[in-house]
């Protein structure tokens, strides 16, 4: 699915199931996560006008599901706080080159495969809530096409840093690491876990 | 004017007359540094709700202000670009107490006062500007209300973290040396020297 190596596994959705209304949480942090990764972006790559306006855009509408996943909080009476976030982004960080452009390249293509990651996940959580739990599924699918159109975004801007053979390559060793780190998991129970 | 001590001088009139390129370019870092702000507000406290939807509403508005600045700057042929900023953020940020609630309380009036300081120059440029660049007087009178509005935001979320005359006492002591800080400007030209 989308650049991605592997899919989640029946684990996932155990800890989910376990552990639901922290993984709601987790969602709305990652939500805030992803808003301030493209306010980032826009920092980083000021002069460049296509990359500033995308990612306003991104910005904006990760901002509105953060919202949209606080209400949800608040319907079911689950108070928002901090929570330790998982490994999963700071060991994507880790890949990150040093220098430019291969820096913006990395920063992007890992910001498209944790989108990609979200997308595949809310993909298996709408159809795993049919029937459970109707409002949660349909909370999922509604998020399910912003998150593809957000991947393929940032797998766009990837490719005005260099030659497009380049940044494939690129993607496919970073969709490797991604899918590693997605199979060892981790024992919290998170969004990406 | 709003919670300010002092009004801008000519001497910083003078400035924009002689460097408008720059102090356009400067706006639009502005604008950014104000999404930004208000984005680390929502990280800083997300606990609080009332103040994660409006830091929200900010970030959108910001960052919509930020292309409308970069819009301008396209169609005068000026190339966006990195900027020294000004020391007026870094100076007022001295004042930041440590600790909470005053940190939190410091954040939002010092914010408060950057929007405030910001109306008084975009009421002053768009009468600056009124017959000498028509365009420049609209857009500056089209952003002024949305600063008013944004002042009156932070002040307001600041009166959450502690009682009233604490807070006009603590806005009083800021708005002084806000005052100062205007007062001694910079040698750079930009929005707040």
């Amino acid at each position: 699915m989308l650049s991605l190596k592997s899919t989640s596994s029946e684990r996932w959705l155990v800890q989910v199931d376990e552990n639901l209304p922290e993984i709601l949480i987790d969602h709305a942090h990652c939500e805030k996560k992803a808003a301030s990764c493209a306010m980032n972006l826009i920092f980083g790559y000021v002069e460049n006008r296509e990359l500033c306006v995308e990612m306003t855009e991104i910005v904006n509408e990760e901002l509105e599901h953060f919202h949209m996943v606080l209400d949800l909080l608040d319907r079911r009476q689950i108070r928002f706080r901090r929570l330790k976030p998982s490994n999963y982004g700071p060991q994507l960080s880790e890949h990150i080159r040093k220098g430019e452009p291969v820096r913006a390249i990395d920063r992007l293509l890992i910001a498209g495969l944790i989108e990609a990651r979200s997308c595949e996940r809310f993909d298996l959580l709408r159809k795993h809530m049919d029937g459970r739990d109707p409002e949660l599924a349909q909370f999922y699918d509604g998020l399910f096409e912003s998150e593809a159109r957000h991947h393929s975004t940032y797998i766009r801007l990837a490719k005005a840093f260099g030659p497009e053979q380049m940044i494939k390559e690129r993607l496919h060793e970073l969709s490797e690491i991604e899918s590693e780190i997605i199979t060892r998991g981790d024992s919290l129970p998170r969004m990406h876990s």
